[in-house]
């Protein structure tokens, strides 16, 4: 495709960056262990399903359980959110730390409208995974908004710092 | 549920309004006649499934393929969005009608904002349909665009005049 | 549907006995732990979805990992099976186990064609599961072995006492 | 594999000849035209799924609705079975003409055990399909049959000459 296309189509519809971390949303199920485990990330095929025609830029910066998640990977979310050349971000995440890397991404003040998403059962599951869904709620809701950092999950758009996750369950609420 | 806390949350979080007129979407597989036919609507299965925590009504207005949709059907389609009583309105549709049924809407001038959105894959062949993925970003475009009729598609959202389906490719495109 | 009836087909094409101990068959992703566990056994659709005309009468003993069942457990089964009224008996079973289980099965001497079953990922997990192959397998070679007892994996047949799992690559093979 | 290794493996597990037709059990949804059609056939991808260990030898006659089988493509599918070095065959086919094609294989006079299986439901539409239970009880019938002409569907192996399909019903029955 020639540079002046891309640029022409630019101003149209916007490219999105996508950042995978990992989480429920990539797990796999390991038939020799019963454990869930990391191999690729699905988002490619997600996309080419959702017959997506926007123009998605897939970086895999990690394949982690949030859990696992350290100071160290959280700093290198946030840099490479901040440095992507695209103005809108998708960040795949797990569940259980989505709220504390949504807080150090809006900590570092970028410029961009910045969407974390998740899964609560691996897509891989097939159809009782609701990362199909996220994943679509989180592309439109980051051609939506404006600046800022946001989690898309149970099919709504919270602000970075009025969400929590009930552990209990494993909805995301208002606070 | 307590009256004052679902008005409570009305404030919050909007309500969704979703009707569903059929299309590929909600097709099914007989396996008799090799064709495919309506059953019942999987759209609560859908909503439960993507773990949605917004509050939707769903209504089943017909189950019909567009390519089979009369004046009159798309003349209740018109009126039932109209007297919905909520702000925001979904309404799944076969694909090769949905821009003729969004002129309509369009032409009708109602204060509200409509999202059409289909699927080129029926929910009910599994791991290869679109449609899930359609429903979270039409659920999403839904929550944040202003007023108007828009089409839901390919992780896009078009304006409903800006829009047409290329039925080579099965793609929506801008016009 | 008459007793007669019943009678009359029992000639023609056997009754089969179906017995769900539990084993990852129908174990079940918990999203709020992110552990397997068991709900409620799958036979019953499964038998659906394969379409089977053959009569068969599912009972559920116990639904438990077999790395779990105990003594007490394991004679449960053979009590089960010894006394079940049909000639031909088939058990959905933990993998990890089986061969245990199909031991003291044999050791109890039962003149009936018993078929132990299992699945290397939940038929849950939807399109990566093994269980619906393992059971259309087991339910043939029900219908075609003499008495004695048997393990149906991986498109096999074994005899009790010719065969371990692999537990490095999960595969049963003769000893 | 050293040709050894497998002479060795022939003595104790049987080489089965996989034969495909096509028929309702390879079809796909075209999401374009709304219709079914052939694209490559899913018995690879069973096998491997089912984590079948026995030799399977798949070779792709054809891929044809059974209601446009030809003589011609019968002769084909009589000519290939007797000529395979395999003992055990499994012929994938469509439901309709099943029956047929068994009864013209049965005239060949094959010294071989023949199984015929279908679908109801296309493999490809996930859940609902009986393809892949189908394929199980085939796949262990042939290697308990004597050398006959048998339909395994329903999860039952007829014998090819007291057998037809309930139109009706999608059911294949004694007769």
């Amino acid at each position: 495709m020639a540079p002046f296309f891309i640029c022409a189509l630019h101003y149209i519809w916007p490219m999105i960056q996508v950042f995978v971390t990992g989480g429920t949303f990539d797990k796999e199920y390991n038939y020799i262990t019963g454990q869930l485990y990391f191999e690729d990330t699905h988002l490619k095929e997600m996309f080419d399903r959702g017959r997506c025609s926007l123009e998605i830029d897939i970086k895999t910066l990690m394949m982690v359980d949030s859990l696992e998640m350290t100071e160290q990977d959280r700093g290198i979310i946030v840099h490479n959110t901040a440095r992507s050349q695209y103005d809108k971000v998708i960040i795949t995440h797990g569940t259980d730390r989505m709220v504390q890397t949504a807080k150090e991404l809006a900590a570092a003040n970028i410029s961009k409208t910045v969407v974390l998403t998740g899964a609560m059962v691996p897509y891989a599951f097939g159809t009782s995974s609701d990362g199909f869904f996220n994943l679509g709620s989180a592309l439109a809701f980051a051609q939506c908004k404006p600046h800022g950092v946001y989690i898309a999950m149970n099919g709504r758009c919270f602000d970075w710092d009025k969400v929590k996750k009930n552990t209990a369950t494993g909805f995301f609420e208002t606070i």
